[in-house]
């Protein structure tokens, strides 16, 4: 609760104070467990690195080294009217604790480091090597830790990433989390007359901005939810048939997910079910419009821009920067005569697969079933940890994804939640993985 | 500048007290030059009145009466930061008055004020009768005049309504305005999801309300600027060839245009001329867009929620309420599956024709000459001043629009100005004006 209630919105200059806080707290966690506790300074926010001590080794056999990642900064909280809760208040409801960032990924980080903490207090030493990497600026695009990451290639030497900061399957039915979407951000800026002109006197006459943005915006995607960028699916790999079908056999239920969401009905690209549409297919989305007269009551202006936030999550085969090339074309194809544009790329990353098959994978697979009582199924989800392709090319090591919280979290949303019951599972099957860990 | 320092926005809520200060201010003008005056008290702001002492008639022949029609509320100031000074801190630069209400209407009233306060001041009596009805609700549809009306007529009879609330066809050229266009706003809310959703998770099998909005505003116009709408067009009167003659002879330079609005290009719908397309075709506007996250920096969210205010502006021969019927067949038709849409009418209109060769529109000729040095052309404007058509059906009376604005006074717009020399002739011209109605 403590953590929760520093409000470490990473995107927010004006909470910077707040975000250095979040780093100080665990850090401080650490070092009271008696890790190994660095703070590397960025030219954004410190990553917080420790790590236990090696364990003693039989002859030849080299016990593993897991790197648990995960970040300390937060969505924004907007819009505010609509938490039931002060975003940065925890409370516990129906056991479960609600704050921004309970699940995202402060509640779900504090899994791991409670686990080994607890195993260290408990004097007995770990049976492999875990390593801690948590960042501040994940829901920004990691762009400091992609740069200082080659140079702390040996410091952060291991043999897998955990990462907990996604979703189990369904309430009671854990998941370990083979693959996720990329991501590319934009804002797309439409500028117009020098100032707002009375639409009485100018309109019919002058292009407006606004109408230019819908035109431009609606020309990315048809109406049946195809993307229409020229060339957008050039590089999409297939979803390999093992895996749809093995999807299918979830036996996920689309009118109870539109119920979860309050939507009448899904929608979406043809031929596609919603799992392959959320894990494995490339999607478009507005995050934010914003143009003229905002406020209550008539103001018949022709505003002078028009602006929009938009973002594209990426599978597998895409790349941000080809991706931005194909907007750039196309915009400039749909720009209608009398406005300018101007498009301008935030963050991007790749899309991430992991072994499904490796020997951590399966020692993730007893300890998650030895703690919540089932076997965990094997899912990709659709958002992104633009950093976890880069761990995999830089460190050459494998990624695994056990997510302990819910679909239904509201992650990113107001009254994000987790439930207390999942974090206590958490905490075992973090505890007995290392435990499965020692014995590969 | 003391009444364009009273900030009567007559949309803005929290404004009420300054619209009312604004009606009393203007009221008490009156009452100092000796006019028998009025407050009619309305469910919105007042309706203030003002009548100057019937001339002496000679036998038979009765003299004109003249209603002066004008509005004391003012639009918006925002975007606050464009402008080069404080909106309701009036300043002189070069000759103009810079100042939210400088030409849109506070200023042009003001001539009329003046002129007749003046009259009175020398100690002659006027040769017609001039009525003066200043309202605080035009910026936001005279709902309330409108029901007023009626039971005002007998008050308000007249021969013709005077109104100063437009401007020249350019700088040293006078017009007389014989058209406006009507109106229509409309506000369209798009609902989604229940809340706001993590792109990531959602992407891709949740439709998007801001993607809905974009593609449902620009289903509305096609790419050459013409509106899209089934049957918008069906009862718009085509534009009668003598005027479309006249106002080419008025050798209007699109290039100029578009340089004092500051864009490349002028755009529009196919087959009209600039003016043709401001004055006397309709149109269609965004007046503002909002959705999803407007802050700084990134939040991938699929928003709960996106809307838009658009305004149509109507040509003779619409009815805004079979506009609206249309609008919603409209939306109905093309609103994607996933979202629900509810579109809100604000305020309508029809267009005003004036008669170009009534008596008083002669009178006026002779006195903006005396005045301008120079005879007003005849033109149509594409602004709306919604009561006037409902003056001629109650009042049964002719209407002459007088405007001693510019086209660049930027009214509804930042750094809104008035020029003084216009001021002082518009001054001259309503004195005249009155001299040249006793000879009809």
């Amino acid at each position: 609760m403590q953590w929760l209630r520093i409000a470490s919105i990473s995107s927010d200059s004006s909470a910077r104070q707040n975000v250095h806080l979040a780093a100080e707290w665990v850090k401080n966690k650490f070092e009271a467990a008696g890790l190994k506790t660095e703070s590397f300074e960025t030219a954004g926010f410190p990553l917080i690195y420790a790590e236990t001590p090696l364990p003693a080794t039989e002859g030849e056999k080299k016990p593993p080294v897991a790197l648990v990642y995960g970040h300390y900064d937060v969505q924004p909280p907007e819009p505010l009217e609509l938490w039931n809760s002060p975003p940065f208040e925890p409370v516990v409801r129906d056991n479960q604790i609600y704050a921004r960032g309970a699940t995202d990924d402060k509640g779900q980080v504090l899994t791991h480091v409670i686990a080994v903490c607890e195993w260290l207090a408990s004097g007995r030493t770990l049976p492999i090597q875990v390593k801690f990497l948590i960042e501040g600026e994940e829901e920004v695009g990691s762009a400091n830790l992609e740069e200082h990451l080659p140079r702390l290639a040996e410091t952060l030497a291991c043999d897998v990433v955990v990462v907990s900061d996604s979703s189990q399957y369904g309430p009671g039915r854990p998941a370990i989390t083979c693959g996720l979407r990329g991501i590319a951000t934009y804002e797309l800026f439409v500028d117009g007359p020098s100032h707002d002109l009375h639409s009485g006197s100018f309109g019919g006459a002058v292009m407006n901005p606004a109408i230019a943005l819908c035109h431009m915006l609606s020309s990315m995607i048809d109406k049946d939810g195809r993307i229409a960028v020229a060339g957008f699916y050039d590089d999409v790999l297939p979803i390999p048939e093992i895996e749809r079908e093995a999807w299918k056999r979830l036996g996920s239920d689309d009118a109870e997910f539109a119920r979860s969401v309050g939507v009448d009905t899904l929608a979406g690209e043809p031929g596609f079910t919603t799992d392959e549409r959320r894990w494995a297919r490339p999607s478009f989305d507005i995050n934010g419009l914003t143009s003229g007269h905002q406020g209550e009551g008539v103001k018949t202006v022709l505003p002078a821009k028009a602006s929009a936030k938009f973002s594209h999550r990426l599978v597998p085969g895409q790349d941000p920067k080809t991706i931005t090339q194909k907007l750039q074309e196309h915009f400039t194809q749909h720009c209608p005569a009398g406005v300018k544009f101007k498009l301008k790329p935030d963050h991007g990353a790749g899309a991430m697969l992991a072994d499904a098959s490796s020997p951590y994978t399966k020692a993730a697979s007893i300890a998650v079933e030895s703690s919540f009582g089932v076997p965990p199924v094997m899912i990709r989800e659709g958002g992104s940890i633009p950093i976890l392709a880069r761990f995999q090319e830089v460190l050459d090591c494998d990624v695994l994804l056990l997510g302990w919280g819910q679909n239904d979290d509201a992650a990113h949303s107001p009254n994000e939640k987790f439930s207390l019951t999942d974090f206590q599972r958490g905490i075992q099957a973090s505890a007995a993985l290392w435990q499965e860990m020692g014995r590969i």
